[in-house]
């Protein structure tokens, strides 16, 4: 009799069947199961010799092959099917099991699912998981989320499975209940950011200084060598590079159209119930939705006139300030990501090291990058700024790069190149940076229209002008 | 015995008891309750000479006031409050009795409760109402959303106590379930865009070019007799002007935090669901919250240097620019918002007819505006531009504006003065005005780390390189 599997993985599409090779690599033993057995035949057909897999064609078959109290990822697509395997498993499932969703799933029906399987004694991890079909296979970054005990069952098995940096396993505790999701889902917003603000770089290069492709992709490799050094960067340097069959950059054949699954709008949407600024983030969902609208712009291009603006080459200076505006922009972003999932620990109760957050997205996933050290040593300093702009390294670095950002964002303007999130990054830093803003204008409006009331600099309480009648002043609280 | 009233107002806050005095004054009998029924005394004692008021302390005594089949608006906090009050209704109704929801409800609350209380062969009206307290008693704009058959009840009753525009009433029935809260959402998301443009118009003056409150008082009362006359423009010449008992001009002495209810952000949400690009609205959102975060920007002006940029006083020409910036803006911001209920209508099943929906605003709500007639042409003219940038009339407006729209942008940006809402508008005018955006990069970043695809200009179908592998391309549909 085979030895009982240490992992099941329920749903073998590519991010399932590359986990379960994943751990299987790493000597453990793995239960597989698919809906659709041939899926399970290929995987063990084309991969079976990578490690100890059991397979099984029936579900009561598969928990049965695996050690108590049992682990089981499901990989499935999240919402409903996230649910629809659960109530699959739950009758074949012991007091203490654990069901790990390793999908994108949204981290309200995290919180849901995990009560759920709570009240039922069973356990219930949502872990969020990055760095797609290669980092799946060869290391993600993995954040779970759920009870500390139930993560202390998988830790020996997700710790190895996961990517590892200096050493260190790019997987950690989140915290309770949907947080991994949530902390998960913040990173795909900021990866959203991330990619916007390379397109609007791209787009300068191309539409204002007339660069190709493959000279583009010469400026982005310089770039991986700097303070820009990451993942995306880098790839951005192949894509950008890469032909097709005809010899021409694949890039320009490529519909301008980008598509999005949810996780970007989750993101936004979460901040703003939670009132968090989050605009560098918000704009790249915007963009990718005006994006889709290419019947409209092609429409619009006929109709609205284009500003004269003649190409030229760009100096070195030229390329060093597109740098400098992608990478101040690029420090908002992330500090707004940030301030959100701190706003969220506030709002649901969860202790969320931001500190280690920042560690485990320094490898597998798709936004690393050599910044999340910066960002994990501005956690691990202990000085306690309110948004991660203000701590030294980044102060330094965002006002050492604005005159240029300025400059960038104002050309592409007299240039008629849409750098939304270049653009909403500075407004953003423009309004921080003010102890004084214009909101007392809108206060004075709102008494005015809706008697809401403001508040005064001279004294405390609450007062209302009674605008319409005698003009005086009222307080109110 | 007193004559059976015709309508009932429960809920006689500000809000209620002025559409109930309203309604009163109007010639109709009005049924009044409150819980707690001190404010209904106080009511019919300071204006119950208005006209016929029937007040009842007791729910059932309220409910057999009203003729069959009885309209009861409910006017009390959004939220449980309106579903409490439903069920302290119900057993006193009868069937076809409708009860009006006058609240700032969520459109998926009233969808709920539409399909609630239809169930219980009720009928539901989820009726937006704009115009503040004022509008409330001179008349209000109405949108209310539910059954045609319901609306014709109550339409002789409403159609009087709304506001009126050269002859036609500013209420008109929306469509079913929960559209005329929907409608009543984006109105004021729209009012949060047209708020936040007047400020950064007002931050410019003040910061740019060093105006006093009463200089920039002077402006927009001047700015009240062209394009940009409406109500917002006018009261925020008022309240500019407005010195409080120092002498001083109160908006200096006003707190710069501006407070929100949810409509805004809502609309925001909804708009991230529905795939519009909803930057202007959203970016007012988020600076509000912004402003919220006093402490952080008193911390951040210490820390991060202000742009040395000499105030000078400003020409005619420079004023002129600032007020096509914010025109410019505002038909970006409108534009936006008229898609997304083109958006929902397509997505929820409701027949919008936004020609009607422009023609109730121009009147009562804290948006009107003379600029609301010329959308209201725009969908009369039959031409179905996909977006109102695009109709003619907004088309040859915002192309005028366009040269001192970049300036005016540029300046604020070298100045160091956010203007979140002026920004997006632009990087919205200009990523709509492009056949050819950068997005293809970011499909070709997609289809590297996560195997997307992307669509070819060349060809039809998806495609995706192999990028780890050979490299080479392969067709997937």
């Amino acid at each position: 009799m085979q030895e009982l599997a240490d992992i099941g993985v329920f749903g073998l599409a590519v991010m399932g069947a590359n986990l379960a090779r994943n751990a299987a690599r790493k000597g453990f033993g793995v239960a597989v199961f698919n809906r659709n057995g041939a899926r399970t035949d290929e995987l063990i057909s084309e991969h079976g010799s990578e490690g100890r897999f059991t397979p099984s064609k029936d579900i009561a078959a598969f928990v049965a092959s695996i050690k108590r109290p049992r682990p089981i990822i499901i990989m499935v697509k999240a919402g409903q099917p996230v649910d629809d395997v659960i109530e699959e498993l739950i009758p074949y499932l012991e007091e203490g099991d654990i069901i790990i969703d390793g999908g994108n799933s949204l981290f309200t029906d995290t919180n849901r699912r995990f009560h759920y399987l709570t009240g039922k004694k069973l356990r219930f991890i949502g872990m969020g998981v990055s760095g797609g079909e290669e980092g799946a296979l060869e290391g993600p970054s993995m954040m779970p989320g759920g009870t500390l005990e139930a993560y202390q069952r998988i830790e020996p098995i997700v710790t190895k499975m996961a990517a590892q940096v200096d050493g260190e396993p790019c997987c950690v505790y989140i915290g309770t209940e949907g947080s991994g999701h949530y902390v998960k889902m913040v990173h795909n917003g900021i990866e959203y950011a991330d990619m916007q603000l390379i397109a609007e770089a791209y787009d300068l290069f191309k539409t204002v200084y007339g660069l190709s492709a493959p000279e583009i992709a010469d400026i982005f490799a310089d770039w991986k060598t700097g303070d820009l050094d990451s993942y995306l960067i880098e790839i951005t340097a192949a894509v950008l590079r890469k032909t097709d069959s005809t010899g021409k950059p694949l890039v320009d054949s490529i519909v301008d159209e980008a598509e999005q699954k949810g996780t970007g709008r989750w993101t936004a949407q979460s901040a703003l119930d939670l009132g968090v600024p989050l605009t560098s983030i918000t704009e790249a969902v915007f963009a990718r939705a005006l994006s889709g609208r290419r019947a409209h712009r092609i429409e619009a291009e006929k109709l609205l006139p284009h500003p004269e603006f003649p190409k030229r080459k760009p100096t070195a200076a030229d390329i060093e300030a597109v740098k400098d505006a992608l990478y101040a922009s690029k420090i908002v972003a992330y500090a707004q990501g940030f301030e959100q999932m701190t706003a969220a620990a506030k709002e649901f109760g969860w202790e969320l090291k931001l500190g280690e957050v920042s560690t485990i997205w320094r490898g597998g996933c798709i936004i690393r990058a050599a910044f999340l050290n910066r960002i994990r040593e501005a956690y691990e300093s202990g000085v306690a700024a309110p948004n991660l702009i203000l701590q030294d390294y980044f102060r330094d670095a965002i006002v050492k790069a604005e005159p240029s950002w300025r400059k960038v964002v104002s050309l592409a303007i007299e240039a008629g190149v849409p750098v939304p999130a270049f653009t909403s990054s500075l407004a953003y830093y423009d309004g921080l940076r003010r102890a004084r803003g214009p909101a007392n204008l809108l206060q004075g409006l709102r008494d005015y229209f809706g008697a809401h009331t403001y508040a005064r600099l001279d004294k405390p309480g609450k007062f209302h002008t009674r605008w319409s009648q005698d003009g005086s002043e009222v307080q109110t609280s």
